[in-house]
């Protein structure tokens, strides 16, 4: 997953990219960059790591000129942890800075990609993104929106994206409205983000959603809706509202905590835990999740465990991982909440199950009698091709196990899940307007065998 | 305040002192260090910044060898930032190498001071814990530990200390049992803390505290109390409950949380709120107080203020933190929680009072209608001399302003303290046992006017 | 000017190319970097400054596999200071890496680099180089060498060239064979470099020049001349002589030492200092053509001045350097060689005249009473285009000034150059065999007007 | 062997100072640093590595202000490589900041330090210089300098010191005048320098030499001498005219240069080479000598020798050093020269004989018939107590081989050095005011057995 921020018509454009940035610094925690264009060019900072360590002092972002930006944090899907491959990609199309930040994944990419290296392109990067800026390039349009357009019309998947140019700064979004994408104003300039989130930080005033299909531009004449791309189903990334967006956002038209909580409240009709003594939450993820179940279920809500703030950059030796540090550096227990009691712990979703197997252990150490896990979404059995960066079917716990298996591997009394039903039914639209395939295995697209990422990535590999 | 931790006989000792200052890095975040003796002398690393930026690989670790190290992580009080000022600081007294580790802080060392400097003595930190040094190397006693005992009989003070030296290491504590200090055994090896979290860390178990007035030494014939210094009142810190330890941690015989929660209750009895909706806290800090004032006022608890886990280093410019900015990149609002509703909130104690000032206004940009503010603890009139880095009266808001004066800088409702005896009878041990000086202004010891560090510090200033 | 170093078939290429590098660190100190292909890819790191700093640990070059190597020391022509034009540059050609590193510089691009552009082409960086990787891109030959050939009939220019590819290493020379290019052996691998002296340093033996106009290529049947570009007349730079080679190399079939003395001689032939009682040279530049003045005119060969060996990174105020300060960083003068004595200073070139005039001062200052500046080169009164970074003519000062005035600017009693005849004169080979165009004007290929390089650069400058 | 400089009463004094180190950097490479003092306080910064790496630039200069500087460049003796060793030391005495640099070796400190610790002192580095703090600490005088003759009386060895303090700058020499040490005035402001090279850079005159014992401070009042030591018999090192000193400065009344040349001369008639074609010189430290050795025999000097400028940092694998790279690295040899000549090659001294040893191979590699090795000074047999850092006499080649032996290992054809009386007689004061203990062995103080640096270098390794 990615962030991606964009501001046009403001003095303080890099500036507010980068606080952009740091308030959607949880949808991608591997790389951080921004980039201006103003009558000298193109300019940018990038760098691996958090966003506060790449705009380390106010001198970087101030060597960024121009009132006109767009920033990217990178959470790695395709390409690798490469410094080249963090955004926004920087390119010279036909003489002209053109810089990119895409927040979704393209797919099937194989036939494209060849077919534009056979006629001489040269690829510098090893991203799903730079495929836009090779269809770009070789575009007769004039306009590079147009060209955008062009090239848009020959890739699939799910893309929020922003494009700086010269020109001006283009918006598009993928016609199923895969990843969320807003508009907003600050005074008389525009900003464009991966959640409403960033433009609270900045003071910006909400406007409307990029549309699904909607290709825009913003120039000095304001804002313009170019093209309409072919129209296709909706379908929003569900997980969006189950983990990844922040909680104090709005994306499709719903707080994210709000319908957080109808998850945990759902949760508690399925699966209730009816001897237990305290409901707790796995900080801060599930916090609201877990603060539904304990309304609905009547289980009282307790402090039982204390995320670490410094956990940050701690190293560990590989055999005391075995010892459970790693978990007890990131999570504290308050054993005076938990000795001798009977614990509901809410969590929002199990990927690998080793963090909430080292949980429950935890628990028991601080002497809880018995763990019930409720999850407040279905298991997740199968990986995304959309953004998410889940592991392979097999890493997935729940793609090779019972939900009964998973229960004895972690150690737990009682482990439930919420239904899909369940999870759709909380949603406030209907519930096949959302990409469930994660849970489902029912993708919207089709992703074709292999993966283009292999093929290239083997052939460059930095020393840098 | 610092944080600091011992071990004795372990061949992984500089590892788990690693661990055990990283269990304590709430104890002080501006510098950090680990001193280990072995065969071959004296081995230090130490620098400014958070115990992982200090030791940020194995390998610096790993170069400290041998099976005793002693930590310290330094939350500054006397003495500059200077980085020799960061412990433990390690001299050469008789030939011999000696590290010290100081958490509290000592009074009324002019004379001293002004003594040992006419006897040619030259000091090398602008620190009080070198006092103690000085005292050391001219004392007529053969064993370490004795010159201790000759030294410490000569200061008063706040201080949990920890020396080590070639022949054993050495643990101290004040007659009036300030700061908590505890010894823990991990397997044969010896642990001391700061708090028990610590020992929970590396897995050791807690024997017991270090007695007040308790001078005693581990050498390869295991623990021996070597003297006990004159007894005093006891005077244990009531603001390490308040706000300053883990509340995962025991300290002074009882478990952090269980006496927050206390003041939580006690302060729902003192100050309630009648028409409020919601309870909510200042995350981390006031959770388990706010929690407690919940349950016992009934006013549901909720979470509307989520705390941004990447905020540590970011930069803001001056002109932004007028805005608000330095809050909201620390904190969000929840709006789908906050909006239209009448809420509670409970921190544990104000010092300046300009962080709680910004978020009261955050709650009523996201739709508070009415802010009731409850501080767990008494209003903080007066500086600490014993430890806490607490500043002057005129810098203190409840120094210089009334209750009512406070409330409506900080814009809200209704605003209501913890009394001081609502605070000592919420405590499980005497009220006398205590230091409330920061509270009551009645210090057990009176400190002498004028300060020594600045005489001192405005002679040598580094420029490293 | 560059300095290139390629090796092809031994397991410790890369630390053979770091040493070659080394060198030829003379050739260019503003970057360096090396890359290798083995079967997992290809590998690469580069960075600005010098070799030392580059890889300034053995990690870094063992963190390159592999037995086929190629490095590159830059000295920036086109492209400006940014890192990524640091060589040898890496590219993905048809899903291969391609490395190429090149000492040289192409002309007359702008029309090709269009061409490129409105067929899509994105180019990376801003140097002539990458034409060579596009076109290669675009050819329709199926082996990388005959891409290669494809792409050097369309470009013209000066050089010498190592491109790495899986099927094996190309070496290239453009037809007038301005740059030298040395082929060699190290037992059975094989070694290319710009100058001999990069083979003695790691004990390889010189097997003969890479033909002018000639490509070939190693690969595991080793060395195969896959093509003969059309004939031109040659075109050796004579300036490589006159200063930029190291004198122990052997470049154009003679020895540098041997050519330097030379001209010394003919110097002392053409401008004699009847009155002076000692020889000096600038060292270490001319330290050859002074010992060739003296020992013809039978003036005393002295160290008058010494050069300091530490001069590397010393900053300067802007004030300071007005009191001659720069020059007394970099050299000391032996007042007892210099008082009161007549001295003939030797130099290799003039180009600015600033150094040779605080030169002279520094001499005047030492006590000496009259100063002759002897030149063994003609004056410098035009760029280069082909390789030199050369200022513009209004910045050489014989571009814009007659020798007196040049005389008066320095300050000194007399100043003589060598004849462009005496330069010619002097070589081994037939005179019209050089490129003279500095001194002549008489460029070999006529360059278009304007600068590719100002186009492009304009457009995207990096903050990195 | 260090460097020091001093600087009175000049606004840009650490900037003065900072090219007085430059300028001084052949006598200490291994750590330099600053100290200034003002109205508040001093201010210091130092550093591992050569001057320019530890003062990178102008921030770091311009962050010492005041008009009072001393500085100091490190060539360690006594104390480890430890970065606290580096001076000048900055030490609080009496609530008074004081710095010393100090050039030399005080000897037969052990009685001293030990009485010192019994007292209680505490040490902070392990350096000699210390003791000459702890005695000034525990003086009864009142003023510095008064305390300053009070800890020298209790002293003896070769020491140059500065001492900078609040009430002025005080410098002292030991009564042998061991260390050049030279009084200079730039304007109205003091210089005070180990050598003349470093008033020369900064544009001072030199007025006089520190006298041998003298001890005398600069105030506001102007220069006065306090104090003067019982007379010694002078022991100027003579080793500084034989290497140490840079050529172009004048030390004990004499230019270096002229005396190297003298060497030179004196060593043509000792030690002819009959058959010789041509002399070369190690360049650069023999360079002078050896233009005396060939101006007296009529051997013609060449340049055969070129040593590389670059070679600061760069890595050897240990395998590649057995390949003579390290030399290789450092000097290239010109084969027009060499090759089937009959070689002299002059070189100031011999430590260990691994250079020459490696020099001599080169120049055979390089095609020399024969190799005549001639050194200007007598065999080094004996350690120095007093300022070189030459190793143990075991180590020394000639402390353990005889010169025939010498030559065998060097594998040259033959080798003679000048004897001790040649190099007494070439000076032009007696040979006897000469310390000449290296190579005679007759040590002016003869030093204790043992080394107080053992003793304490085993108990504090710093890990930072």
């Amino acid at each position: 997953m990615c962030g991606i921020i964009g501001i046009y018509g403001n003095p303080e454009a890099s500036n507010l990219a980068y606080l952009g940035l740091y308030a959607q610094q949880h949808r991608g925690q591997e790389g951080a960059g921004i980039v201006t264009i103003d009558d000298r060019g193109a300019h940018r900072h990038m760098g691996q790591g958090l966003v506060s360590d790449v705009f380390s002092n106010r001198k970087v972002v101030e060597s960024l000129p121009g009132s006109r930006a767009i920033g990217h944090t990178r959470y790695s899907t395709t390409g690798g942890l490469d410094a080249k491959n963090v955004g926004p990609l920087l390119f010279n199309v036909q003489n002209q800075p053109v810089a990119i930040a895409h927040n979704g994944n393209l797919v099937n990419l194989k036939a494209t990609r060849l077919r534009l290296q056979r006629d001489g392109a040269i690829f510098q990067t090893s991203t799903d993104t730079e495929i836009i800026i090779h269809l770009m390039a070789r575009s007769n349009a004039k306009r590079m929106v147009d060209r955008t357009v062009d090239a848009l019309s020959q890739v699939e998947g799910a893309y929020s994206l922003l494009i700086l140019t010269p020109e001006g700064l283009i918006a598009a979004r993928d016609p199923r409205g895969w990843r969320p994408f807003v508009i907003g104003r600050l005074g008389e300039s525009w900003v464009f983000a991966s959640e409403t989130c960033a433009l609270d930080l900045i003071g910006a005033q909400v406007l409307r959603d990029v549309q699904p299909g909607e290709v825009l531009q913003i120039d000095d004449d304001g804002l313009a809706t170019v093209h309409q791309l072919p129209a296709q189903p909706l379908k929003h990334c569900i997980f969006e509202y189950v983990y990844f967006a922040r909680p104090d956002s709005r994306i499709f038209g719903d707080n994210v905590d709000k319908m957080r909580r109808k998850l945990g409240i759902t949760l508690a009709d399925e699966a209730p835990a009816p001897g237990a003594d305290i409901t707790i939450s796995v900080p801060d993820s599930s916090n609201t999740a877990a603060l539904g179940y304990a309304d609905r279920s009547g289980i009282r809500h307790e402090i039982g465990l204390i995320r670490n703030h410094y956990v940050g950059r701690s190293f560990i030796r590989p055999e005391q991982r075995l010892r459970d540090l790693t978990v007890k550096l990131k999570f504290n227990t308050v054993k005076g909440v938990l000795e001798d009691r009977e614990v509901v712990i809410v969590d929002d979703s199990i990927v690998r199950g080793t963090t909430m197997r080292r949980l429950v252990r935890l628990l028991r150490q601080a002497g809880v009698k018995k763990v019930h896990v409720r999850i407040a979404s279905p298991p997740i059995r199968h990986p995304c091709h959309f953004g998410l960066d889940f592991p392979t079917e097999q890493e997935l716990i729940a793609g090779r196990d019972s939900v009964d298996q998973i229960r004895e591997y972690l150690e737990a009394d009682t482990l439930e899940y919420l239904s899909l039903d369940g999870l759709r039914n909380s949603m406030d639209r209907p519930g096949d307007q959302f990409c469930t395939a994660c849970f489902s295995g029912d993708y919207p697209i089709v992703p074709e065998a292999g993966s283009d990422k292999q093929i290239f990535e083997n052939s460059v590999a930095g020393a840098d």
